[in-house]
């Protein structure tokens, strides 16, 4: 508070145009004060970064709203939510950041690792851990969740945004030379960098832990373990709506960047990339929602609140690679078939007994897979020049002209990353699975499930009751009445 | 991610200011250089617009709040609030934009139609369908829903908003000539436009359905049907609140633009405007919730949550309109008076058995109609040539002495809007009606009301049960479960 | 809505570098325009400046979802917690907005006060107001509510922020002359003026009322009185981090100021210290919640999901006077410190038999005037400089090698706020209390505690049912049930 803004008069006198004098203390003034350009342009970006920043931190508290789930242990993840935010701040910090300090060194123009970058960078990092808690939740220890959340924030997901968005990663669309198929892959927020990232992970968590308790039938026919509430879970995937507005356009980070004048005549840049960018998330996701309530209303007959929620947020995590070069037609189809490949491996997933609460691995690891190769078609040869330069070779979608390399690089992002956080995750989930570390005791999944046996005043305790271990087993209650709305 | 920031200082290597080559040098790179001044204008207007935009989409999240209502069908309504959304975005794209693109060929400056202004024009479109939403919740089928909102967003109120925002529109107060009444309408964010059309199109919807069962006793009187949590009714409220911020001070559009410098001596312009719109919004939201709050006890004898938070949104409906062109102590009067209109046409209601769950006609029709009036009474001189321009003699508020041609197009205002909703909404309803597609059957509207048959596992079925049709029937129960906190 | 963007070629030809009367046109084009340059900075800084207001708006939602509280009369206090909001938004433009009008004539260089920074004064305001209420929440009368909150937003707040904040405060660091100690008291954001203004006013609030009945067993031992929904603790810790985005950043107000380039090369300015403001803030917070975590499971033997949240708001509240000082690792060690003073002053809270609803004088008192100490310990030589300015030999943190000049300063400021805000807020508590104007009736209190006399359809009752007082009794218990989820 300690800086009121100075917009004063005094700074600004007006500039006489006839005397030369005038222009050298004009420009001169530009450059001294406040009012000098390069400042201004420091300025307007990292105000856009920023807020973009705070938008994609928002994106965690939709994460929470949608993980409000009725069974044993909740309340403790609930917690541990919020836990792998926490940690994820911290231990990016220790581990990541000095790694990315190092790579960033190596390829950035300017020495500086700025703090707005390393604040953006921090909400990805756990929005990928975030993705992965969905699939292992309400049956999963805590240590579990400190280990997972801190590995994969720490070195998985620092190691495949190198490769795919340092400037000297391997498979970068933005290095000087030696790109992938000449093209490099364009995953310009992280359909495969964040969401398979986070999905695949989740995947081998659920693997290796099976099915909650009581998901699956004998026979195998699964059941329904519902226990959101309704609107809770709109909530939540309207406030991962609004995050997403930060971590799609702003994944430009620069919004100050001029393309040119158009054909037409207006004048032309960044920021209209930027509005285009913000349009094409929304129409994915619009599409993937409808697509989902009429395709489950007219196959299955019937419809849920949580499947079309579900199937928006499948449209969002499939336009997240593509967002910045496709034209907003191509969005709706982006939707519409993110829509199809969440519904088929769901039925996949039930059908091999899959269990994951919050179909975490179908929505962003098979959307997400989706939306790299729904980029690899359907990049315009346009925007994938005025984003990422390059000669007039350059490749892009293949259905809009522009061949097959742009598609192979990205069958190799799939490929990669699949085998990338299998081995490192995978192995990691197996070594907590065979220390006994990963998944709670059977007796405590079983006793959040027994909505009849509370009591009307289970929440007075004296803090000696408390360390008896009372408020442990009552906490599991507490929760579960307040989902449940049971009493 | 692609793109570091590149604030670097080879990019902007300090000026000579004593050698005149080095101007050339420093004007050449800033034209050609992100750091050209063009650029910026454009980037800082759209940062500014963009935000607004998302914002103004923060306002579903709390009408989503607000909608969670208890009775029958209420998943169904609920996820309906945000179907209207999706569908609104798809729509508004495929209807609305191609209508508007030709619409700003003709009147813009520039022949771009660009992306942010689109998506900030998007988010209206679906906060008018969302007012519409509330007059008619808790008995509406699905389908109709998603015809009106359609029609809504996809004719009516793209229509109506170049009507009187388009420069070409007949009653717009940018108009180079003929204005209505040498004057134009000043409807600065949509008293009219917004809250006028979906409050219109919600009392049509609304009387023709009729009031929900139970809602008066067969002598007249009004039964209160609550279920609204007042702690998700203030939730709500606030996220409104929020996302006002966007709606008010973010209809400027652009807020890079000099007014020149102020007697005072200050630097001036619209960033001005902008925080001052922010105030008087503010203002008269708060005087109109502390209004009703001591309106209703003295008149009443009592108050309740819900009373306040939709004073306050009553006061944010009426100074909508006026925002940006009256003094933050007009803004205190307009909610002062927004309080009382709302408090009378609540009353007026009840008397005729008018029911409408959220009183949207009563807040949005009522108190927007009143902050056109307003707008006409209280419009400050220098404000409107500041934001409008034109000559000296232009009109302005009656009781500022700017007499009374701004006022009489106002009424004008109010009369159109009123006569071409309920033309085109009022029949849509009435033939919805008719085709046996606008209410819910009574079986389903009374079976949500039932709140004692229920059981503990209610939430756990089989797939088989779900297609026989058991879970569209418990659903109703889950959702009003939790919100009576009752099973 | 009624100025689309012009980002048109027309204004924006380009300019022939050869032709040096096109860059008199150009530069004049700069100035007439919208593209010149201090418009342009001014447009930057405030829309920065409002978005941060926006975002400090946001507090208000986090604040009131952690009071959603279970016992007696507290759907008036939920209600209260909005009004206290609405009450400031209009106290301070009547009381404080004058005063502060004149204090800002006397130390602005430019004599406008303006409105974007008004707004950004007024959500600082009420924040303080805010954390008052949670001290006494749960017993309070709505009158002592609205009386409290106008004296502290309208009198005790805005003259301690003159003191520490304005130019011509006598403890400001941004005098030009007589610097307390040669220093000035660096309270960047306010763990001073606002933490600890708003805690010592709710201690002695707390204290005059006493505890909550039934919070101290006869022999003192404490009773934990639960009721808080975890799910809502969590989201509403969530809301205030990402206000606090707002809070701690955005108290830099201009964000469009050069530092000069820096001594690596890249050019540096207040966008990258409001960067790492938002880094410092989540780092101590992060750092304050995994202490508290483990703090808690080492020493107690359990935690749950309300400690953590408070530790890390605690963590937020000690980083909040020295945020843009300070680097990221002392940030860490801000934090940890803070989990342990909370954990302290709540032993000793139970100890003194002092009831805290919401421990907000533990965490917003103890935990600020932590932050303080830290401040005068921590702060760094390079950042103090480039922020508040100043000759070579300006003190900064003891620990950092700048002497014990700052400290002291940092010291008087604990001991003269605790003073001020004794005198005024303790006084007029007392006064209150004298007068039977601030505690609820006891009958009232306990009511709201039987949480077994309800009825399925409790809450559909006729107006005359209303008039005749049964729906207040009645709303504390649909509250009550939401909250407990618990008939």
């Amino acid at each position: 508070m300690a800086s009121p803004l100075s917009c004063s008069a005094s700074d600004l006198i007006p500039l006489d145009q006839t005397n030369a004098t005038s222009w050298r203390v004009h420009l001169r003034r530009l450059k001294q004060s406040p009012a000098n350009s390069p400042a201004a342009i420091c300025a307007i970006d990292n105000t856009y970064l920023l807020f973009s920043a705070y938008l994609v931190f928002a994106m965690q508290l939709g994460r929470h709203a949608l993980c409000r789930l009725r069974r044993a242990k909740n309340t403790m993840n609930i917690m541990l939510t919020s836990v792998i935010g926490l940690a994820g701040g911290l231990f990016y910090y220790l581990l990541a950041a000095p790694l990315l300090l190092s790579f960033q060194r190596l390829h950035r123009t300017s020495p500086s690792f700025d703090y707005p970058y390393f604040l953006y960078q921090w909400t990805f990092a756990i929005a990928a851990a975030g993705i992965t808690s969905g699939s292992i939740a309400e049956r999963t220890q805590f240590v579990a969740y400190l280990i997972y959340s801190s590995f994969l924030t720490g070195l998985v997901y620092p190691i495949v945004s190198h490769w795919f968005w340092s400037s000297d990663g391997w498979a970068s669309p933005a290095r000087a030379e030696n790109l992938l198929f000449g093209s490099g892959v364009i995953d310009f927020a992280g359909s495969g960098v964040v969401h398979m990232v986070g999905g695949i992970a989740g995947l081998w968590g659920a693997l290796i832990e099976g099915p909650r308790i009581g998901r699956f039938e004998n026979s195998g026919k699964p059941v329904t373990l519902r226990g959101h509430s309704a609107t809770l879970v709109v909530l939540g995937t309207f406030l991962l709506w609004f995050g997403w507005y930060g971590f799609n356009p702003g994944s430009f980070a620069i919004i100050n960047k001029s393309y040119g004048s158009s054909p037409g005549s207006s004048f032309y840049g960044q920021w209209s990339a930027v509005g285009r960018t913000a349009v094409t998330t929304t129409l994915a996701g619009c599409t993937a929602a409808l697509t989902t309530l009429f395709g489950k209303r007219l196959i299955d007959g019937y419809w849920n609140v949580t499947d079309v929620c579900n199937g928006l947020l499948g449209g969002f995590a499939a336009i997240t690679g593509g967002c910045s070069v496709v034209e907003p037609w191509a969005a709706v189809i982006c939707g519409f078939v993110a829509a199809w490949v969440l519904m088929g491996f769901n039925k996949l997933a039930d059908k091999l007994r899959y269990d994951d609460p919050l179909e975490a691995a179908q929505l962003h690891g098979g959307c997400g897979a989706w939306g790299i190769i729904f980029t690899g078609l359907f990049a315009d040869k346009t925007y994938v020049s005025e984003i990422f330069g390059g000669d007039s070779n350059r490749p892009y979608g293949l259905l809009m002209g522009g061949g097959w390399r742009l598609l192979a690089a990205h069958v190799v992002q799939i490929v990669v990353i699949t085998g990338w956080v299998s081995v490192t995750m995978g192995t990691l989930f197996f070594v907590l699975h065979k220390l006994e570390l990963l998944r709670i005791p059977s007796e405590d999944e079983i006793a959040g499930m027994d909505p009849t046996s509370h009591g009307g005043l289970a929440y007075m305790y004296t803090e000696e009751e408390i360390k008896n271990g009372i408020m442990v087993r009552e906490m599991g209650r507490e929760n579960e009445n307040v989902q449940l709305g049971v009493l």
